[in-house]
């Protein structure tokens, strides 16, 4: 059993300085790797900021920040951690051999996490001798305040192993999910993907401006999905129908008015309303609603009030 | 000048009910029209339900609900109605038939206000002697609720209609958004199906389930995009290159990733980046930012505490 407690964060990009910050929060000694020359002045001056934005911090902030040390060896930086934390370049040739090398210094049992948002598990492992240990654990920038944690694995990585990465997010407040299987992109930016280029292709057509179509977000879709998720969202609004009423009343012309008219099939629709009645029984309705109405008067409020 | 306080709603649906229990808490008369037999039980027992979900009523509720009235006469409820807002069934025939009756009964200067989300203001006026009379007011569901309201009108449309169709919606404390031309579905519900397509692609290959998907939404895009907007969104996150770099550092891969590797090219990117530019200017995007992680600091503390 290693009863570290170091975590070892590889590049002091903005999303490894978060994630350092974060760990620092949570009580954890932290080395952070990166051949960059500004790395002191980085934990010196940076690092401050962001753990200023962090709610409720247990310490005062020159106190927190004595956890964390600048480590220009990657070995030194390490070979005592219980958790690694990878956030460096988006480069299959960079992580493949940085993990290769971190598996020569680390314990059996520590867990090798990567931030990456772009490059799979399987991918980043494939010159280790034990390929399998790598999970993806893909924060939501800024990572130490927006709570998702998308977490992704190889097929033959062993639950367990996801299980370690689960706790370990969900202990430092964070609200890990993870994916059955690796896709390119995860969930969430692929969402978010869908949406901006559907944004852009309006704005390029002169629908509305920029700041407009920013403006409409914000007052309608931004409430709505931080209240209750799409899908969710469209099972409440189906009525009795649920989500295959919606999707049938009104999904089937949008999907067309955007480009895809043959992606909506009855059988697909019948499907996915399957799982949306299994996913959110008869029963639990009633309080999501009251839960939706209830947050989005909370964003209502706020955004009104400044 | 019409100083009349009357609106009337046409349709007694959901959206037609929270519409009448808006108007009436904002002090209007209100004339509901619907041919249902049940129209009396839907004023009596469903419009008390939406009415004490609006903040700071101006009266009790009772007071509100005797400014709304049945009418199964489409003549007695729009003939003094300084403003029609009409949410009857989304059909080109019914529409085309209600404005051309609707016009007889009328003043020349009662607003023609549509909630249609999906029949453009120029098909729902072909039957009419002024065919350019109709603005779409187009509410996010639920209208007394969600700020948004899509202001949509013809090409023929004269400025001053749309601008007291605005002035309408900001006067009930809505947000009134008027896009520059036609478009099928509009802005709102376009980005929506764009998301949701994608979310039901990735449940249908089972990378996540249902629910996962929702909880991935709303601990991330939905809190930032209730925060900001998506285009500023990525304008914040590009740093000192702003939307075009990022559009180019991650936009263009997970393009690719979604299936529509066309879409960004450099000309495209290029044109938008600078009116991202413009949009926002320099000097501004500090104060974006702090307000940006002020609100979703807001969400993030509402999530966690239910």
């Amino acid at each position: 059993m290693n009863n570290s407690t170091h975590v070892a964060v590889i590049g002091a990009g903005v999303i490894g300085l978060c994630w350092a910050a974060l760990f620092a929060a949570k009580g954890y000694e932290v080395q952070v790797y990166d051949p960059r020359d500004d790395l002191d002045d980085q934990l010196t001056h940076t690092l401050p900021l962001y753990l200023k934005q962090i709610p409720d911090l247990p310490q005062d902030v020159n106190s927190i920040l004595s956890r964390v040390h600048a480590c220009h060896d990657l070995k030194k930086a390490t070979m005592d951690a219980k958790y690694i934390q990878e956030s460096g370049p988006e480069s299959v040739t960079f992580k493949q051999a940085l993990w290769a090398e971190i598996e020569q210094y680390v314990s059996a049992d520590c867990l090798l996490l990567s931030s990456s948002s772009g490059i799979v598990a399987s991918t980043q492992g494939a010159k280790m001798n034990n390929s399998h240990r790598i999970v993806i654990g893909h924060p939501f920038n800024p990572p130490h305040i927006l709570p998702l944690v998308e977490i992704c694995a190889a097929k033959t990585t062993s639950p367990q192993l996801i299980q370690q990465a689960t706790e370990f997010y969900q202990s430092l407040g964070k609200f890990p999910v993870a994916l059955n299987h690796e896709k390119s992109g995860f969930v969430a930016n692929r969402l978010q993907m869908a949406l901006v280029l559907e944004a852009i292709k309006l704005v390029n057509e002169g629908v509305v401006g920029i700041k407009e179509l920013d403006d409409i977000v914000t007052h309608s879709l931004g409430i709505r999905w931080a209240s209750v998720g799409p899908l969710l969202a469209f099972h409440l609004g189906g009525g009795a129908g649920g989500l295959t009423h919606l999707l049938e009343h009104i999904g089937v012309g949008l999907a067309n008015a955007i480009g895809q008219p043959d992606m909506l099939t009855n059988d697909l629709i019948s499907a996915i309303g399957k799982q949306a009645n299994n996913a959110y029984p008869k029963r639990d309705l009633q309080h999501y609603c009251d839960e939706r109405d209830r947050r989005q008067q909370v964003i209502i409020n706020d955004q009104n009030s400044h």
